[in-house]
C-alpha cells in the first residue's frame, strides 16, 4: 500500500506523536512498483513451502474435524495447552528443559512477540540494544514505542563483546531496557554467535542486569557445523522467541514467547488488549502437523533444499562477484550478507538491479541510522539455477560501477 | 494467566509506564478460579459455533489443497485482495457501496483494529469518547496508549446526543481522538442507536470534527425490528470494523477496517510492526467459506437460535427478576444488559453468583471509571433450559441481597 494517491490529508495533526514521522517504505514501495515476469528475488525470507508434500497437509486438515468446535471458536489469550505441549518437546529438543505451559505465550508469529516487547518496557527515550545489522522487522516493531536504539555490530563470531563492554560501561547499571540477538543464522547476517561469546553475553548482561531477548527462527535450519546452545538454555531469565513459521508454515502465525513469569503476565495483559487471542484453528493445526504428520522428515526436507541453494548461491558468489565485496558464509538459516566498497550505497542501487531483473534487501533498513553500502541475499526460496542467475546480475550491476569508479580515478576525477 | 505465583518482579522498575500500572483483571482471576461442573456461562459472548453443519466446514477444508502454496506462505501487511473481495459484496449487502480493495486492511479480529486505532491516534492524555458502558474489550485495547476516557450514557435510542452535545462544546473543536460507538446491538448494552440519532452523531462529530470509529460485529444478527444503517454507509469518513467472528467463527481471528486511505496508510505501518501479516491460510479458509458453502443458510440458523435464546433469557428475566432490576429489550445481538438498585455492587455479587453456578460480567468493566450496580448477560452460547436456569440462579442471589437490605431498612439500620 503506496501512498502515492495520497495528496491531502485531513487527518494530518491528528495523529500520535510514534506514528506521524514514520515514513513510507521506499523500499516496499519499489518492490511494489517492480513487475518484471523474469525478476529472481534474492530478497524475501519466505520458507520454500512448495517443499512440503502435499499429503502431509491433507494429513492434518482431514483430522481438523474432530476438534470442530474448538477450532473455530475464541480460544485464550496466552494460548491452548495443548500446542505449548508440543513447544516444550521442541525446546527439549534443543536444550531447554523443565517447561511448564505458563512459561509460554502463543503469539501472532514473532512479530506479535517483539511489539508485545516493546509495547511491556519501551517508554519513548528508553535505549535498547541490537545488533548492527539486525532483522528490519525487530525494528519497525521498536521503533513505535520510540526507543533509542544502540545497534553493536558482529564479526564471524557474533556481536562484538569488546564493544558491547565499552557500550554497557557507558549505559550504566540497566541502562538498556533489553538486548535484542539472533544468535544462529543471524538476520540478515548469516553468522552464528560462538558459545564462547554466548557465555561472554550472559556474564555481561548479568553484571549490568540487561534483559536479553533472543530470536531464534532459524537454528533448526543448520547445513554443517555443530549446534550451538541457545541463550536460553544458559539462562532462564533469557526471553526467548521461537516460531512454527521455517518448521512447518508461516501463513499460520503461530510462534512462542518463553520468559520469566513476571514478564508473561504483563505480555499477556497487553495481548489481551492487542488480539484478545490467536486463532485456535491454527494452533491445532499446528498440533495436528506436529503429531499425525512425518515433521522430521519434511524438516530434513527443508534442510537438504536450503543447503543445496547456500551451496549454490556462495559458489556463484565466489565465481562471478568482484573481489572487492566480501560476504559471510552461514552454516544454516537463509541469509548471506554482502559488504561492498563503501563507496556504494545500496539503496542507490536498487533500482538499478530490479531494472536488471533481480531484488535485494538494501542494509539501510537493518541498522538504526540508515545509510549502508551492505545487503542482504536470500537463499531460501529461488532454484539453484536462478540464484546462480541472480548473482550474474548483481555481480554485473556491482562491476560497471566498480569500473566506473576505477576509471574515473584513474583519470584524477576521484581523489582518496 | 493470574499472578499469584509472582511473589517477587525482577523486573519492576524495568517496565514502560503504558503497562506498570495494569492490574491484572479481577474477573478474570476469578472466572479461572471458578470450576463448578454444572457452571451456566451468561459472561462469555462467544457464538455458538456448533450451529453450523460439519459437512460445511469439511467442503471448505476439503479445497484448501487448492491453494497450499498461497495458504502457508506470507501474505502482504493489508491481506488477500480475494478475501477483501469478499468482504465488499457484504458491504453491499448492508448499503455500503463503492468500496475497493485498497480501502480495507485485513486485521486479527477486529481486537486488532482497536488496538491499531489507539497506536495511530492516541498520546498519553488525548481525550477519546466511548459510550457509557461500553465494549470492555476496547477500553483494554486503548487503555495501553493512556487516553483520557468521556464515556457518554446511552438510552433505549443509543448514545445520548444531549449529553454528547455538551462534551463536544466543552472539549472543542478536534478535543477528541475520535468517538467509539457499537451503534447496533451494543456490547454490552443490546440497544441499537435510532436512524435520527445517528445522523445527529455524524452532524455533531463534523461540525466538531471528531473521526467516528463504528464497530460493527452484530448488525447481520437481527432477530426482529427494521434494519438501521450502519454509520459508514451515510459517511465515508467514519472507520468502520466489520468481522468474520459472529457470521462465520472467531477461531480464524479474521476481521476488517475500512477507513480513508490516509488513516489506513498509518495503520497498515503500525500493522508490519505489529504482526507483518495475518493468516493467508484463513483469510483462504474464510473464501472458500463464503464461495463454496451455503453460508447464508448458516447465518439464518445462527439467528434462529440466538433469537430463541433471546426470547428465553427476556422470559426468564420477566418470570424471575425482582421488579427493582431493570434490563434491555434487544433486538438483535448477544447481550442484554442489567441495572440493578444503585445500592448493589456487581462486581462484589460475582463470587457469589460463582458460588451459586452461574457467571455475568459485571458492569464495572464496562466503564472507564469502575464501579457498577449493572451486570452484561449473554444469551448467545447457552441452550433455553440453562439461560432459564441461570436467570433463576441470579435471580435468588439478588433476591437474597433485596431482602436483607428491606431487613435492614424495615429495622431502621438503614436510613436514606
Amino acid at each position: 500500500m503506496g501512498d502515492s494517491h495520497i495528496t491531502f490529508d485531513h487527518w494530518e495533526g491528528c495523529y500520535a506523536d510514534r506514528v506521524a514521522n514514520i515514513p513510507s517504505s521506499a523500499t516496499r514501495d519499489l518492490f511494489g512498483a517492480a513487475s518484471r515476469a523474469d525478476m529472481i528475488s534474492l530478497s524475501g525470507g519466505m520458507p520454500d513451502i512448495r517443499v512440503m508434500p502435499e499429503e502431509v497437509l491433507k494429513t492434518a486438515l482431514d483430522s481438523m474435524l474432530d476438534n470442530k468446535n474448538e477450532a473455530l471458536q475464541y480460544g485464550s489469550t496466552d494460548g491452548r495447552v495443548q500446542t505449548k505441549k508440543i513447544i516444550i518437546e521442541l525446546m527439549e529438543d534443543i536444550g531447554v528443559n523443565g517447561l511448564a505451559p505458563e512459561d509460554i505465550i502463543i503469539t501472532s508469529g514473532s512479530q506479535q512477540a517483539l511489539d508485545l516487547m516493546g509495547k511491556v518496557f519501551i517508554n519513548p527515550g528508553d535505549t535498547i540494544i541490537t545488533e548492527a545489522p539486525t532483522y528490519l522487522g525487530a525494528l519497525q516493531a521498536f521503533s513505535v514505542y520510540q526507543p533509542n536504539v544502540r545497534a553493536v555490530p558482529f564479526d564471524d563470531e557474533g556481536m562484538r563483546m569488546d564493544l558491547l563492554e565499552e557500550l554497557l560501561k557507558e549505559l550504566g547499571n540497566r541502562g538498556a531496557k533489553f538486548l535484542y540477538t539472533i544468535p544462529t543464522f543471524q538476520n540478515p547476517g548469516g553468522v552464528t554467535m560462538t558459545l564462547e561469546r554466548r557465555k561472554r553475553l550472559l556474564e555481561l548482561c548479568h553484571e549490568y542486569d540487561i534483559t536479553i531477548l533472543e530470536d531464534d527462527p532459524y537454528s533448526r535450519l543448520r547445513f554443517d557445523g555443530e549446534p550451538v546452545p541457545s541463550l536460553r538454555s544458559m539462562d532462564p531469565n533469557v526471553v526467548y522467541l521461537g516460531t512454527f513459521s521455517k518448521i512447518f508454515a508461516p501463513g499460520l502465525r503461530v510462534a512462542w514467547v518463553i520468559a520469566p513469569r513476571a514478564i508473561l503476565q504483563k505480555i499477556n495483559l497487553c495481548k489481551q488488549g492487542a488480539d484478545l487471542c490467536g486463532s485456535a484453528f491454527n494452533q491445532i493445526l499446528a498440533e495436528k502437523y506436529f503429531t499425525l504428520t512425518p515433521w522430521k522428515e519434511t524438516l530434513a526436507s527443508y534442510v537438504e533444499t536450503y543447503k543445496r541453494r547456500r551451496d549454490a548461491l556462495l559458489q556463484a558468489c565466489e565465481e562471478y562477484l568482484p573481489e572487492e565485496v566480501s560476504y559471510t558464509h552461514p552454516e544454516g538459516g537463509f541469509f548471506i550478507w554482502l559488504t561492498l566498497p563503501d563507496y556504494i550505497n545500496t539503496d542507490r542501487l536498487l533500482p538499478i538491479a530490479l531494472d536488471r531483473g533481480v531484488t535485494f534487501v538494501p542494509g539501510s533498513g537493518c541498522y538504526p541510522d540508515k545509510t549502508s553500502n551492505s545487503m542482504r541475499l536470500a537463499f531460501c526460496y529461488e532454484s539453484e539455477e536462478d540464484l546462480t542467475e541472480g548473482i550474474k546480475r548483481i555481480s554485473k550491476v556491482i562491476d560497471e560501477r566498480l569500473i566506473m569508479y576505477r576509471a574515473l580515478k584513474r583519470d584524477g576525477l576521484i581523489v582518496d
